[in-house]
């Protein structure tokens, strides 16, 4: 194996610039490298095709949240063993496996920024690398022998898988309201952030109510997450940075600013979503007539209010667990995912 | 749930004509209903997308032969309890999960001669409906709550990925050799009868030389399994059926009787080849000469010879197990994995 995980040039940001996520990955540096070493050893293979596609996705500028989130709920509860670094390798692989099937779902040629897995391996690699980094995530968890958080993680993959056939089955469906599209991503991305920060607690050996303040942090902070997501794929503020903006709206997504947009719009308004989301027929200037449309509903500035109130709901949480500089970086985690513009 | 399991026109066969996998049936009918039950139960969601596409490929006409052998096993080997009937339903989602990629990523369109899920709810719904099983199928193994049972499940799914990719990696490469293609067949085929043989006895508390010939019964049952139905796809026994031939060919498939022809063919022979399955270019008769440049180079009476050989090895290792009606059922499971035209 001679794969080594570096940062990309998606991820460097002007040097002066220290965010939070950078700050929690400081004060948990050696447990992520431990994580990194493991990801690496676990996705190799006799086969070269899997290292190959796993590790350009595994490689491509992701920020490593959840694998963080798990090692620094571990360490605030008072974790002194090292399974967390094999649980926190375990999100992740459940994470880069979903986003392998996603882009395949999606059809997406873009990841990141960056070519997706599917345009240069084909969606048959995507598949099957996917399936196997499944597998080896399940691999993993076996190995820390805990039957507990066995059970929160294998129901977590449930959720998550049941979600997107959720999102898949809602598809360009206009029809989507708010309550059915935050189910979709509590499932769909919340699931793994819960299940994220419960196992850190659990293999620390939390009690009950640390467990579910752990599950609320979680839970909320992946539905904050998603939300902000989906404003920024409309936002100014990633334009700014020079950033393709529009992905969600080309691939005909049904995300938060759509389901604002087209509930408050009227029946002309309707008609143009109709045409450029369950039509698919997007022309020139579609992309700048939905950004205005969202601008004169804020939808884009209700699906931040959204963002922020579970963003709230999730320091609350934080509130009951205890008081250290883990505890601080995750609440920190907490702004960033809120205000980040990328 | 409104789902029943019921055999389809597929898996009708005359009367008169009793299988060796119907006389294992019925000696652990109760048990195999039991599995049924669950396998409903467990399909099941709020998202209707799911049952639909699950309960069409589970009914499907499939002959229940993994989880027959898991029931078996643990009978076999004295079990007098019921997690085998979980083990047994993680089995069958595990390769139901299996064909619902497999189909995707060989582009089927038919499935045991009925159109397949892909073809009918798209490549999304059976990548996402595949994955759901998959996370089904672990939520199921981690209630029976040992870990041996896990660590040997989870390493058969992560053998039966990469097996996967290594059949992907190699296809139409007429360069894969013998032991290559065995590679791959012990791989994505037989890794999953060796485990549902496996842990039926690890449920029953085998001691290691039973778990051991539990293995090797198994994968060599798998084995012959796979290079049967290799040679069956070329057969004049299934074509005298009235069923289709040819479609491993016609997708440009290397299994065992194209591995062996190609290898036995003169330099014109291999062209022949290059063309029909590197290319992928074929015309009208172009089955009918690979039928032929089989028969002359005796590719599937090899094929079968090599089918035998493995049975024998199951045979072999069926003797150093506990001698019962179980035993006898699965012994003439091997006989029938041979014999059959179907």
């Amino acid at each position: 194996m001679d794969l080594v995980l570096t940062k990309n040039a998606e991820q460097l940001k002007p040097a002066e610039r220290i965010t939070p996520v950078d700050h929690l990955t400081e004060l948990v540096r050696d447990d992520l490298t431990g994580v990194n070493e493991l990801i690496v050893a676990r996705m190799s293979s006799s086969v070269p095709m899997i290292p190959a596609v796993a590790g350009y996705l595994i490689n491509a500028g992701g920020k490593r949240l959840r694998p963080l989130i798990t090692l620094a709920s571990a360490k605030m509860c008072g974790y002194t063993g090292t399974d967390h670094i094999k649980l926190a390798a375990t999100v992740e692989f459940i994470h880069t496996a979903t986003l392998l099937h996603d882009d395949v779902v999606d059809e997406s040629d873009l990841r990141r920024g960056l070519a997706s897995a599917n345009t240069l391996w084909g969606n048959q690699a995507s598949v099957l690398v996917g399936d196997y980094l499944f597998s080896r995530s399940f691999n993993l968890m076996v190995e820390v022998g805990n039957i507990k958080i066995l059970d929160i993680l294998s129901n977590a993959s449930s959720v998550i898988a049941e979600g997107e056939v959720m999102q898949l089955a809602s598809t360009a469906d206009l029809n989507t309201k708010l309550d059915t599209y935050l189910e979709i991503i509590s499932s769909k991305t919340a699931a793994l952030f819960e299940a994220a920060a419960r196992v850190g607690g659990v293999v620390a050996g939390v009690d009950k109510p640390q467990e579910g303040a752990l599950i609320e942090f979680g839970k909320n902070l992946g539905i904050a997450f998603q939300l902000v997501d989906d404003a920024l794929d409309y936002s100014g503020k990633q334009a700014a940075l020079g950033k393709t903006i529009g992905d969600d709206f080309r691939e005909g997504k049904i995300t938060m600013p759509v389901v604002l947009a087209f509930e408050k719009g009227d029946e002309q308004e309707k008609v143009f979503w109709k045409r450029v989301i369950e039509a698919d027929k997007q022309e020139d200037g579609d992309l700048e007539r939905a950004i205005e449309l969202m601008a004169n509903h804020r939808a884009l500035d209700a699906t931040m209010d959204l963002a922020k109130d579970y963003g709230r709901k999730a320091r609350l949480a934080l509130k009951e667990l205890p008081e250290n500089a883990y505890r601080d970086a995750l609440d920190g985690i907490i702004n960033f995912s809120i205000e980040r513009d990328y």
